[in-house]
Order: C-alpha cells, then structure tokens, then sequence
C-alpha cells in the first residue's frame, strides 16, 4: 500500500558515482546510473534482450551497457542499439521520471506523465551554508508505514532511546497532533528541564552552557507520500524556545526520507541538519555517528513489530492520542491511493 | 501436532536473569521475564497498543514495560499503566501458569484453568543433594516427535555415537517396551561387556576399575507431553546390575525435555543427572561438554530426516520393534490431543 | 523441465573417496558412494526404515550403512540386513545407473533399463596422454538452460569477460548455427586479430609467439541433455586456424556438464582440456584458477536474470541471430522431453 505517482529518495549520489545501481523502490527493480554529462537516469533493471540485470552493466556515452551481451539501452527506455543488430522493433522498457536535488536522487516509480518537478518538497536548509547535514540509510524489513508511526511520536525516545535523547519528560507531556491538507503536524513542547545526553552535546557544541534548564521542542511534519521532518531543538530556558535567538538556542531538522521496497521493507534515509557551526565538518561525523546509532536502535523494534503484526493479523491496534500524527498520516495516505 | 494442556520446559532461570526472553513455544509467542520478588511470569509477546514484542522490553516494580512507548504489563495480562493514559479500557493479552521448579522455568501453554502444579513431574535428583545436574539448550529444526523416536530408542547409539557411548552389544541386545497408562518405558539391559568410553570415563571418574567387564543399563522412559527421563549406567559385572550396590556402580539418568517450538522446531533441553561424586564441578562440567559434544551428532541426523519426509510425505516408515518406544509414544500423544 | 532419461555428471571421484556424498540430482535426492571394490554406486538417499539420509552413513563391506539405526542398505536398492531384523518385506528403494567413467561419476536418473552404457558421450581428450584436464564445480541458482544459452553463445565474453578472453571481435564477428540431429553447433572465426590476455598466456604458456596477429576459433556443441564442449583456440594467422600445425597453434577444449538440481539451481562441472604441455601440473593449475575466477564471474549474471525472469514471467525474451544456439538447443531439450 503506497502511492506511486510521487518523489522518493531513492538513493544518495554516492551511490551511482562509479558505477550503476540496482533498487527496488515501490515494488520496481530499478537501475540507476549517470547518463550524459552525468545527469542521472532510471530505467526499469531488465534488459529486454535475455532479462539480464541492467545494473550489473556500465555505461558508455551516456547509455547503459548491458553487461551480458552488449544492447544499449537508452535513458528512455529504448534500445538505443546492439553489436550485429538492427534494434528498431525491440520492446522498450520503463524509464523513469529523476532528479538530483537536496544531496540525494529522486524518483518517481508512478506515471511519467504526473511526475512535475514542481511537487518535490522545499528543503530549505539542503540549499542554505548556514546550515550543514549528515546521514545515512538503513534497509529495514518492515512496513514503510510503521517508520511513519514511529516517528510521528516521539514518545517511544524515551525508552528505545532513553540513553541520548529520551527522557521522562517526554511521554510527561501531551501530543499536539493537526493536519493541514496532505501534511500532519505534531508537536511536544518542554519547559524547563534539563536537556539529555544528545542535547547536552549540541548545547557544548555550540558553545552553549548545558547545565542549565532548556526549553526543549519536537515538531514532526509528515508529508505525502512518507516524507518526515523534525524540527527539534533545546533553548535556554524562557528565553522564546523554538524562536530564541541562536546565542541561546540549538536547533536541527531531524530529515526522514521513507522509502517503501516492498510491501513489508523500506529504505530508510535519516539524517540530521542543524544551522549550528555548520563548517565544522568534524561535527557533523560526530552527529551522524551518534544519530545513527539510535536510530539503529528502532530497527530491532520495528522488526519484531511487523513478524507480531503478521503472526496476528486480525488484531486490532489501540489508537491513543499518542497515536494520532501515525494514524492521521495513514488516512492522508489512504485517501491519496484510493483517488491514484 | 502437540498437546497445549501440559507443563512444558520453557527456558532455564539464567535465561530471563538480566532480561526478558521472548520465546515461541507450541506455536504461543511469549515474553517471560522475572516479576515481583523475582517470581517468573509469561505473557504473550504482543503488545496491545501496537503490536511491538514486549520481551523487547524491561522490568520495573515487577511488571513488564514495554519498549516502544511504554506501555505497563501486569503478569495477569491486563495493562497497568501507560504514560498520559487510562488503561481501564485496553484489551488484555494472554498470561500464561509458569513454575520455577527442579532449575528449570515451566510453562503451561494451554488452558490456564487447567494448569494444576501437582501435573508436574516429580524429579526426586532435582533436590537432593546427592544428585549433580549439568545440561544445555539446543534448537532443532525438526518436528520434536522425531526427537522422541530419537530417545525412546537407544540403537542409535551405536551409529550415531560409535566414539562414545555406542557399541555393538546395544544393537546386538532386544529391546524390551511397555506401556503403563501414558507413560512408555523401553528397556535393554547388556551384560558382561566391556563399557564404551564414556562410561569408561565415568567409572573412572567414580574411582572404580574401567578395564573388566561390566552389566550396562538403558531405561527410558517417556512421560506426556515429551519429557524422557534415560536411567543409564553401568555395574561391575555380576554386582547386580542397576541396584548394584553403589561402590560397584555409576549411574546417572539423562534428562531430555523436548519442547515442541513449531509443527517441525522445537527446543531441546538435554543434561544429565547423576549420584555419583555430585560435588564435583569439574567433572560436572567435563561431562555437560561430553553430553553436549555427544548429543550434537543427533542434530544433523534429526534435521536430515525432517527434510526427507517433508519432501516425500507420502512414504509410510517402517515400524519394528526397536520403533515400539517412540511408535507408542506418538500413540500416547495421538490420544492425549484427540481428547484435548 | 529436464530429461531423465540421461548420463549426467553427478560429482567428481574425489568428492566420494572418503565417505557418502548426498546430491540432488533432476529433482532426485542421490547417495552416492563406493561399493564394493570401490565401483560407484547409488541409491535414494531416504532410508526405508524411518527416513534418514543414507548418505550420512558409512560404507561397510560394499554396502551403505544407515547412520541412524545400522539398516544396511544394498548397491541394488534392496535391504541387505538390519541388526536383530528380517529384512524380507522391507520395502526397496531406488537405485540409479551410475557410471565411472572420464573422471567423473555419471548417473542416470530416470528409467533404469534405458541406462545404455552406449550412450554416454565419447570424450577422447578425456582419455589420450596427449590431453591435460582441470577444472572445478560451482552451484548456481538459475534454470539450467540460462547456462546453455550463456555458453552456446559466447558473445558475452566481450562484456562479462572483458578483461581475460573477451574482446570487441568477438560481437562483430557473426555466429553460425546448425543442428545436426540432437546437437546444435555454434561456430564463430575471427582472422587477423590480437590474442586476449587469456590466449596470449596460452600462446606464451606453449612457448608461441603473443605479439603477433592470430586467428581465433570457438565452436560450441550441444549434445543431450545439456552437455556442452566447445573447441577453441587461437593460431598464428593464416597458418590454418583451427587445423594448422600444432608448432603454429593452442588449442583447447572448454568442458561443460550442466547438471540439473531442481528447476531453478543447477551444478555446473567446468573445466579446460588442452593438448599443449599436458605434463604440466602447474600449467594446469594456472589455467585451472584462471577459469574458475572467469566462470565465476558468469555466476552473478546468471543468478540476476533468473531473479529478473521470476519476478516478470509474463515478458517475452528475443531470439536473436545470436541467441539461435540456446534456442534450437531448447528446442532439442523440448521435443525429448515430450517424447519421454
């Protein structure tokens, strides 16, 4: 369940910079690669010769070579030629829709002819130098949908995670959960308590105190098709939290790109973007390796959670409050697949 | 194939000392962890706000927390607590009767109505002091009726086991078999031989002479649902076999609980008790390693022969009269579940 | 889809010298083994008294002992003995035509009275003094017949072998097919050009000039049920090719025993016959690694396209002028099959 015509990070530029490669993105074996002037490119991973695997070839003045029996295929989907052969009647494959923005490869696994650049979101910080980033991908094998769950409430920080960025005052403090159109919105606001061990850091890594009472924010956006972004961050405390000046706050993105494979797996692209020192590229390791860490804790969770999900398939999940921004994200999904 | 009315083992007190344990056991997916007074508990390993594996989480004041949003379990199944919430209305899980009893935790996967302690078998070794126990866990990929076959006749020794408890006089000597209501009891008793080595180590270990001929004992004995309890042992020859006065004998009783996991997986607890020198850790350890180095062989075989009746399940076995122990055994079963 | 009725390469001597090999064999699950003065022999590997794998047994007198209870199992399929049993009404299983012959075990799988000895390939190579052999075994998870189609057609050398025996030549050179009877021939010469690394080794490895222009052979032939021999070689230019003087050329014989396991993994006997410096064991060593590392490379390929043709059977393949081989092969395969 997933909707088709819509952008998904596919995959980071690192990814194809020497050589193709072969993803499943919504259930499509995709391979993608540099074409001319190393525009990136996405065809359908199935050679129309022998089905041979595309992505297992190179490429060559801008087209794939197939690597089994030399047809080259074009970035359309058609054949553009094969040693000895007149190609012209040979089948077409798909090619799909990709754009390189925001430091990642986009793709559109739906219809060609929807796919406008102009629906890809605005990522502000991916363009601005005041702000930095750093990420990663994990292959999870679970449904895309409850990553959703998981990070449109944050409550579970407090135990998956209760070593860096969880703390009691967390599933203290109730939800606020809106939609607008296509996008759902919740939020957690903390007033004066001391910050957790993640934050602690980013306070002193930015010159801050951090042994001082915070005001601490969660404002997670989900938009369609499974696009969430967390604008976190901790202030010292009364001085206007989310909106403090920088001398007094530390603000990041929490960026969660979620990208189904198949019914039941997803890539999952995390990150982090904070306007704090952002040349400090010795930094932004450190982040990252620390982000990557706790979000690996989620993956055994979310696991055993789909293996009990299909054990017991006809048992009906509790929808608390806690619940809402998951459950409100999964209706805009709903709606927009019925109507696709 | 198993009976669920029945005390099972389930896993051993190191098992659940420092976290919970989420184990399948006759199909039932359960979290078992120590509650209040470090008393063991079980439930199902399912939480019911959203499906996560709640043997993925911790104990606090006694009660099972789960590790996604913290959810309070109580032993009985019914939710206690959960952060922001009123509990009154959540649907209740499954709890299952445990016993910890004889160094091993039980579990009851039927009817709880019907989990009465006094079904429990009595193991006289379990609390004396005059007894040592050592054993281990292995996990099998075959249905657990394959493994009481495998117990209920002992001929495999001589094959399976050639380097140390086998030799030819086992499969030289008839079988004896009876059936006393639903317990099955094969017998074979080998006199005037010569002890193979690991008996040969064990008279050795008791302090008595290992190179003149001896009086060897089988007795196994099968109790629902799939506990066999093996009196094994050997006697200077003539001294009167198994009541043989102990300064002519060693005697030990193997311990097998075979713990259906799957229709064709199931948990293996195997060890061996036995009443000679009990204080001695050492030899306890030497002899746990032997057993498990020993019992070892058999998985290959079990797993083997799962493989070839799944892929010819129209083959009928044969039934000899070595067979009789495990064939009246599954007769045993048969009845117990049809009346289940 | 595969013949039976057929000799096939089940294994190499060495992998039965020292105890029972179990292998699947065209849906069959084999024991093979040395019976009695060392003549190969096999069986179901299904044991008839309670279905353990024979081939986790031993070999005593000639016969096949169950590893599990001590049946003893004869060369014929019949039960020989079993310890304190009559064996009179035990029921038979089956034995399977097998050959030693050419250093490899063949086995028949189908209809034991069509096994005719006569009918085994003749491999002249395989017994001349004049001739050298090496080569290895890989398992490969695709139909059997993408390997046919990969070797009957050898313009995939120039992509998935470009760095040893591929060479642009090789897909601007037309291939001819013809079939004569139950065999295909592909046949591909190439005048005038440079020797691949593989073939100036070779060139050099013959004490022959590599620096200088050659004409190259390959001529791939079929025979049922999917055996394979392709005759290739490289020769000073306009000496005379394939037929110039040995002083002038190297040749070889590329070996090919594809061997079904099930309908979609298959065993695949490889290896080289040459008839320069057949003394040379480290000739035939070196050549022997070179191959394995080449072949190996096919293996990704192969295992991609059968993923690729599982996930769209619906999509049809081309059969281009290059692709004639693997499809009048499987044309030859069809109508055998249908016959049978």
């Amino acid at each position: 369940m997933f909707l088709k015509n819509a952008w998904y990070v596919a995959a980071t530029p690192d990814e194809i910079d020497t050589k193709p490669l072969g993803r499943k993105i919504c259930g499509e074996r995709i391979a993608f690669y540099r074409g001319a002037e190393g525009k990136v490119a996405a065809v359908e991973d199935f050679c129309p010769h022998r089905g041979a695997a595309l992505s297992l070839g190179y490429v060559q003045d801008g087209n794939l070579v197939c690597g089994y029996h030399g047809l080259v295929m074009g970035c359309d989907g058609k054949v553009v030629s094969m040693p000895l052969q007149r190609v012209g009647g040979f089948p077409c494959v798909k090619s799909y829709p990709v754009i390189e923005r925001y430091g990642f490869i986009w793709v559109w696994p739906g219809n060609p002819e929807k796919a406008d650049p102009a629906l890809m979101p605005d990522l502000f910080w991916a363009e601005s130098d005041e702000w930095a980033y750093g990420g990663g991908l994990y292959h999870i094998k679970c449904d895309y949908r409850l990553m959703i769950d998981n990070l449109m409430d944050l409550t579970h920080e407090t135990y998956v995670h209760a070593d860096s960025i969880g703390q009691e005052e967390i599933d203290e403090t109730p939800v606020n959960t809106k939609v607008e159109g296509d996008e759902v919105i919740t939020s957690r606001y903390m007033e004066n308590i001391m910050a957790p061990p993640f934050w602690a850091g980013n306070l002193r890594g930015n010159g801050l105190a951090d042994d001082v009472p915070v005001d601490r924010w969660q404002i997670s956006r989900f938009t369609p098709p499974s696009h969430i972004l967390i604008d976190v961050g901790v202030a010292h405390a009364g001085k206007g939290g989310k909106d403090a000046p920088p001398e007094n706050r530390v603000r990041a993105i929490v960026v969660d790109f979620i990208t189904p494979e198949t019914e039941n797996s997803h890539w999952y692209f995390w990150g982090m973007a904070r306007n704090f020192r952002p040349d400090d590229a010795e930094l932004t390791a450190r982040i990252r390796e620390g982000q990557g860490r706790i979000f690996g804790q989620d993956l055994d969770v979310l696991e055993a959670q789909q293996r009990n999900l299909e054990a017991y398939p006809e048992r009906r999940l509790l929808m608390l409050a806690i619940d809402a921004g998951g459950v409100q994200s999964r209706r805009v999904l709903d709606r927009l697949v019925k109507a696709e």
